[in-house]
């Protein structure tokens, strides 16, 4: 039986606590929160684990396997980095770090101690995602043209990052894994309105084979919007994540380019079929998350949202916040 | 009676036909059109209107007054100099001109031969616009903090202009009348997937006072979206083109932020209350723009979708295309 | 080339007119109308066409061959015997006639004289009707269940016909065309609240294999709702013709039931699959049925929405006025 | 501190014991369930908390101030008998009983007792049916005309009642609540598909004012709805429960009627206006209720969803299952 250790326990710890517990070869053991009303709260939901205030009890602890940091990302690597420092598996909550560099450290240190990470990339582990995985994979889409995500909402604000690294993570995540190709540049733009952080920004992503990614993403949106269009050359889709019942939906349409013979012009027609929307199996996401990350431990296996996933995330995060700096000005990966 | 001549009676020509013959004081005594089957169609709609292939027949007739240009946006300058040239008022299919110099001569050139010019900016004179410049100039809203449009759909591929030229005439335009102030700057980002023109365009606007502007321009979208968000200090906008019967929502969401006496914290506190979607009345909007025009000829009234509304679009989208040329580079006005 | 003369030029006549001028063998050679603003009307849409306010004119003349009655129901039989009698096929406004014998009588004189009669049940040539008729009866919902239709909105308030006689003729065709069967029996509740016709009414149709139709019909409704669920053993069917894009979803769903062996038990189990939203032609309903009637009456053939079509409907109508002056019992067809 | 029994924890008991342990004044001090699969969640969920399979037990206990009755109906007499005569109250999962003979019997032997009854009509208890009793009761409807819902879904069959019992239930007690007023008759139709309870039914409920109520429900739907529209003279709303943003619209839309002096005729003319979408708070129903049983215990008050409120809906519910075997022939109530 694998014991977790986990630091914080604000509004995301509580699931992960009892995704832990729900897996068969793991437990949580001691749950650690510098606010002991958070402490009072899960030693009430969790009876007979361990808790303490001090990040430091649950890092040296020998009696803990894997420790998972459940905190502000300026917190990440330090907290990360001690608990590999002490040979335990890591779970971080996304973004992984703050900067590239620290990423980059914490693989290399998991990779001489042979420990794993996991980035908490909880998107990738959606019915709803894994779906559009199976349907891109299998080339029902064709060649890719775009990926254009709007994920606004009012609030909530954080204090200690901007609106894009507080929801761009979760479609960078899920473009790196439904694309799998490398980026070559980002911009974007952004407004502080209410305090100095961008409450509102706008972010292009390009790659080499001409797909351009686009997220908007705003913290002072009346309405809650998650809806993604992927296009492609055959078909092309609509992920709506906020519809109960039909999040994807595949449109067989399109534009057909024919040359006529001996002629330079561009023949373009439109093409509009049937829409089939498969179907998604509800199940949370972080059970399935949590239980593969026990199971890549127990089996020593990379999971593929490991430090690697999410280093690439944080440079792509980077790379905007230059952009911001150089009036989205293009800034190469 | 004013007598119109209308050039061009492709997708368009026919509404503005039907629309000019429906005022009290003006109808349409001639149409020209290169294309002889839809010369055709004009003469099998509106018997008794004069034909013809050569637009010179229409802007040098000592019969019109009027010479409304409904053509491809490469050849208004030249139709609508000419028809200034022989005294008539000119009414230009937006946008107005291919570059901005071109908008400059035309303005001044009206202006010598004291004529009017009038850019068919349709989308001004819907009553969702309409009931949306009241509200913000009202100050519902407050101060305003972003405009953020997303106009995406399948086709209809231009050959002439890119996306931006396309599509995004419509934002800029209902941007300059909703919010009356003058941008600092523009960037764009788009790729080209079936021919040489971009068919999908991002385009950030910036302004002095901290608002964004942010268009998504798209032809190859599987679905038609017509959704404009506009936020402001005090209350929030959705407009929704496509919902027949609620096309304005206006949310009491917010954002309140306070600060604690003697601390530097910001607190910030969220705000919901009810929504009201105002009644939108249904009308035609040609109806409304073509009476419109008639009676600034007839009064001696400068309209105000002219010739400088029409220049202020050019400028913009003359900034678009040099920024999707430098990498989405913020180009200055 | 069939000659049509046009009986009634309120709300539909002018599509009537339009449609079939359309038709390569037919052409509207006049039109009658009481009212002198609507003959205006005609004669400048339709410049050469002779114009009357005596239906006698219409009925009588040698000219034409097809006579169209587009009037209120209460003058259908008169109009339509006229027609008849002067050996004149005829297109009749739905519902057919105000009773089950006036209907017969003229099914019996258009036998004896060799003539069509048309009653002009649209929907039943909108693409989505077609549609739904192909994927009925090719079984892919497998045996029917239930057809239920919600068709409600403001008004229009008609002065000599209830709620029931102006809606429900459309569900009642569709549900005859789409589900092939004769039904048993009849219920109908209503109120009246504006005069002294019913303007809200609940119509529940029974049929001999346990189908069961329900349309739920309002005049005083603040949403227009055009929603139509058809059941099956196998699929299931949504219809919303307020939806411009996805008319018809047919969702994998429903029930299984098993016997366990040696057991009384019925094992009821849900099934959750794919949703598919056939595409939807847009066209005119209205023009593919003017086509038709002339087809019908080139070849000599009997239409589907001939005068029995007609009749069934006036029949549910009748039995639904009896069991709203009963208490919502029964009424045997 | 009120100590509760807690008779049933199949799918709504863990609600009902997690709701009365949040309240102040009460706790849970038993759980009793047939089934020892659901009384070892019941330890697990709440350790501490007495289990037994025996309904005795609870009824009995001298240390058991309030016994809640979340069983099948036809149980909900005899245990909730047996919990009045030993001087407990009783919470009683809605419908209240099998017949209104049960209700009455129960209704007399808490008031002899001096003990409380509350039925579990949760719906009462929502934000969303609390806003539109206000505006109801405001007037800002004016005189209704009609209460018309559509409750509709895939399953869950009940083995033990028809989609009825089962069902509407929700719409009785809401329109009991709403609407006020005593009905004089009911009809309903239906029909049983998949086993010998019907699985869909219509339902028609008269008031001696005019009002008409229809209550559309069915186990067999592809899609879930839960919408209901209330007309009325001024105004008309819409409840669409599965709205998670706008549950409430009021509309300001109807039929204005006037007569011309001297004349009979009516004259109708249709009214448009603005709509509104009250702030609806989210808060979970059942807490509130839970709440306000412990009130009414502790100040002796009578609960307004008492022994009475659950017998009207029954006999309701009876004169349904009269109607259906009668062939939908009204029955007074």
């Amino acid at each position: 039986m694998l014991k977790v250790g986990v630091i914080g326990y604000g509004y995301w710890g509580p699931n992960i606590v009892r995704n832990f517990n729900s897996t068969e070869s793991a437990c949580v053991a001691a749950v650690c929160d510098r606010n002991r009303g958070a402490l009072a709260r899960a030693v009430k939901n969790c009876p007979g684990v361990a808790a303490t205030t001090e990040s430091r009890d649950i890092v040296t602890s020998p009696d803990i396997d894997i420790v998972t940091v459940i905190t502000p990302v300026s917190t990440h690597y330090e907290l990360a980095r001690a608990a590999l420092l002490n040979g335990k598996h890591v779970f971080v909550e996304k973004p992984f770090t703050s900067t590239a560099a620290q990423a980059e450290e914490l693989i290399g240190l998991a990779e001489r101690k042979r420990l794993k990470i996991m980035v908490d990339h909880t998107f990738l582990f959606t019915s709803a995602v894994r779906k559009m995985k199976e349907i891109i994979d299998d080339g029902v889409l064709g060649d890719l043209y775009y990926y254009d995500s709007t994920r606004v909402n009012l609030g909530l604000f954080q204090h200690d990052v901007n609106v894009i690294w507080d929801l761009s993570p979760h479609d960078f995540s899920i473009m790196d894994y439904l694309i799998g190709e490398k980026p070559v540049g980002v911009s974007a733009s952004g407004r502080a309105h209410i305090n100095a952080k961008e409450d509102i920004a706008y972010i292009m992503v390009y790659f080499p084979n001409n797909i351009i990614a686009h997220f908007n993403v705003n913290w002072l949106s009346p309405v809650k919007l998650r809806t993604t269009l992927i296009g492609g050359e055959k078909k092309m889709l609509v992920w709506n994540d906020m519809d109960a019942d039909e999040k994807i939906k595949v449109y067989d349409r399109g534009v057909d380019i024919t040359t006529r013979e001996g002629l330079y012009d561009l023949l373009v027609s439109y093409r509009s079929g049937d829409m089939w929307a498969p179907k998604v199996d509800q199940g949370e996401a972080l059970r399935i998350e949590t239980e593969y990350f026990i199971d890549c431990i127990l089996n020593d296996q990379r999971p593929f949202n490991d430090g690697e996933a999410g280093l690439r995330v944080v440079r792509m995060l980077e790379a905007c916040d230059e952009s911001l700096r150089n009036n989205c000005r293009m800034v190469t990966i």
